[in-house]
């Protein structure tokens, strides 16, 4: 058989000792896959004297010096588990420049500067994956990134973060509150002990970026993603989508557009929305992760499947490794960064959304043309309204309910018609303000 | 810009013509992915003269003579959408020999004789893409040979031929039979006007035989395959099936298992199946697609999406276009055939199953006892039994209703079992004998 491809795995956490169980576990399954057995040529971590249980590895190749293992001559692939912008961003472009694949799980490093590693390993000539940086075990970025290449992707919609899905499941089945909820996710591991990475939607505007980038040939970075979390979301917003049908999802959203001039655009955001039981989004619960791709000849497609996890992240990772380790054989290397279309990405107040507005008002008459003229000056068109008493419950204080489902329109006229309505005297108060995505 | 990679397509049906038509849409997208423009150097079809409507191509490419087009100089990737065995099969081991890489469509093919492309694949060192052979547009074939390389599946279960999944569909909504559904879809055009490669399971058995052959790295064909199709399944069924919390799908399923001597076996079958209501795959309707895909490492995955038409095919044909356009100017190959662990393909009988059982039995002491009896004696062990009124309705006629669902055991057990209790005088009839899979 063929010498080795020898790895150097940087971090040895939860996801980085599955990656070595695993290469142990099938060992010989994955050398008759590639053609070469694999091995572990080093172990960078922060600490080499802590307690590993049983990992299958001696000890001694346990090292605190991420870059003199890196550089030594013997390593062929770079596994990257560690996270974090600095110092990964360093040791990959380090490695990649030096001629090494490298496969990362890195979604914040990617999101942030992917661009950095890119031109690295086009330098260096080696081949960048990193399947398990979005939606865990989910074969999602190969597909984008090859089988629909010879296709035109119009939209991505995503339940990309396991944490907010598990929340908002709770408060659907249970109707408690989004405290309520996190604190139930705490208690059962599905959220760490500082949940705002995950509730205020950075992990999943970094994971927004990188399908983006992919879906539309276009260098997207986190930076660029409109981010709202689910911190603001009531019982009463989940009850309020229940009446329509509907449920709240964490949705990132990359859409294809064109500005005024009518060029192509894109747009990017995170944020929760209400969409339609019928959808197949919808179905998605607890901590499942699963992306909705919309394509011109392909039509509409799912992925589904756990989106974290030390297994579920470690198979990505080796499905990756399996990759670059037969590139390497066969003196190939694969397909490089495609950022040739080189989209401009539009601000969130240009994005075509719908909003779905409930309002405790005056029960008198005109109530109903003062909150039309205001949607007609910002120039949205209403498609429901629906008018009851209070709270759904029997009138009389003097107030009623305004249930508004718009037509879409820009994101701007949106907020802009919102926070007209706030100031009205007959509006007692904004009840709910939700976007609405999937055709509901 | 580098010169251009030229195609010669086999097939300018529903399919090809779709290929052709996208390619001229796309082109300078698919160039900038590719890094060289891609052209259709000829035509391969039966007639020359027919009306092809506005095909945006030089109508002079059309030939009659796919074997003189293959073999020119100027042809380096050949698209295949003829279907069939012969004589596709000896155009295209010509092309791959030739070291023109292949794409194709063609399940009944690649279920049937693989081996000869593979192996020509192999002499030639051409690469043969084959998405659009499985579930249309759905990337499916490319993450089961790349992402999930690093992995170990167990199962994969499939609902792959939309025809019957449109059936089975009306059958559920409306209480039609069998007959009356395939009118329906026939009218709709979703049934052929022969209808058996469909409802037989013919085309569920190809994709069948080239799911498993990836997801375990061994030779399958289609005729390792145990094939059952819908024809028989009735508007009982159906009811009994909802009675369940269940509903029927024509199922695809190739599953690791062992033999007597606790060597790994595969196992790999086409038939109805009642499933549980929440089971992803059981929200899969109409004529859309799905594939469940159980690994060690990921966990529960599923890939859906649209399984037929000539738009999504061509979607899957242009991505494998891409990606061989891409290998070429690379002088790259893509990973050859992995059949290494060429595990045994294990008869129907030996298969591992539950079945649902609905009899129509006398009414008097002692029915129940008897029956057990027969279940004991072919070692199958039952899991659930609701005695009741025959037919649901008032009892009186001396006939009750028994519903019995098992534990996993050999299928032949299974089958054994149900021609004893058919031969019991005290059982009136069989009613329902249904296989339940997806842990209901």
């Amino acid at each position: 058989m063929t010498s080795p491809v020898r790895l150097a795995l940087l971090g040895c956490g939860t996801v980085g000792s599955e990656v070595v169980r695993l290469l142990h576990e099938q060992s010989a399954d994955l050398a008759a896959r590639i053609g070469a057995p694999l091995e572990i040529a080093g172990i960078a971590v922060r600490r080499v004297g802590r307690d590993r249980g049983d990992l299958p590895v001696d000890p001694a190749i346990f090292t605190t010096d991420p870059l003199a293992l890196i550089k030594r001559e013997d390593v062929d692939v770079v596994v990257e588990v560690v996270g974090g912008i600095e110092p990964a961003r360093s040791w990959l472009v380090e490695a990649l420049r030096a001629g090494k694949s490298v496969v990362t799980a890195n979604k914040a490093l990617l999101a942030e500067d992917g661009a950095s590693l890119h031109d690295a390993a086009a330098e260096g000539g080696a081949d960048l994956y990193y399947e398990a940086s979005v939606a865990g075990a989910i074969p999602l970025l190969r597909p984008l990134r090859e089988s629909l290449h010879g296709d035109r992707i119009n939209r991505v919609t995503g339940i990309v973060n396991g944490t907010t899905n598990f929340i908002l499941s709770a408060m659907d089945a249970t109707g408690a509150g989004f405290a309520e909820a996190l604190e139930e996710a705490t208690e059962l591991g599905y959220a760490e002990a500082d949940p705002t990475a995950d509730v205020e939607g950075f992990d999943a505007a970094a994971k927004a970026a990188i399908l983006a980038s992919l879906a539309f040939h276009t260098r997207v970075t986190a930076a660029d993603v409109h981010r709202e979390g689910i911190t603001e979301v009531t019982a009463a917003d989940v009850a309020s989508a229940k009446a329509m049908g509907c449920t709240i999802k964490l949705l990132c959203i990359a859409a294809r557009g064109a500005d005024a001039a009518g060029r192509e655009t894109v747009s990017v955001r995170v944020h929760p929305a209400m969409i339609p039981l019928t959808h197949p989004l919808a179905s998605v619960s607890d901590a499942f992760n699963a992306v909705f791709v919309e394509a011109e000849a392909a039509g509409q497609l799912m992925f589904y499947g756990r989106g974290a996890g030390g297994a579920p992240t470690a198979s990505a990772v080796l499905g990756d490794v399996v990759a670059v380790a037969r590139n390497r054989l066969a003196g190939a290397r694969a397909a490089s960064e495609s950022a040739y279309a080189d989209l401009a990405v539009r601000p969130m107040g240009e994005a075509l959304t719908r909003y779905h507005i409930s309002l405790d008002v005056a029960d008198r008459p005109g109530v109903l043309e003062a909150v039309a003229g205001v949607f007609a000056r910002h120039e949205v068109s209403i498609a429901t309204v629906r008018q009851g008493p209070a709270g759904g419950g029997p009138a009389g204080r003097g107030d009623a309910e305004l249930v508004i489902v718009t037509h879409v329109a820009p994101d701007a006229a949106l907020a802009a018609t919102v926070r007209e309505l706030r100031g009205l005297e007959i509006v007692r108060s904004v009840a709910s303000v939700l976007r609405v995505e999937g055709g509901a």
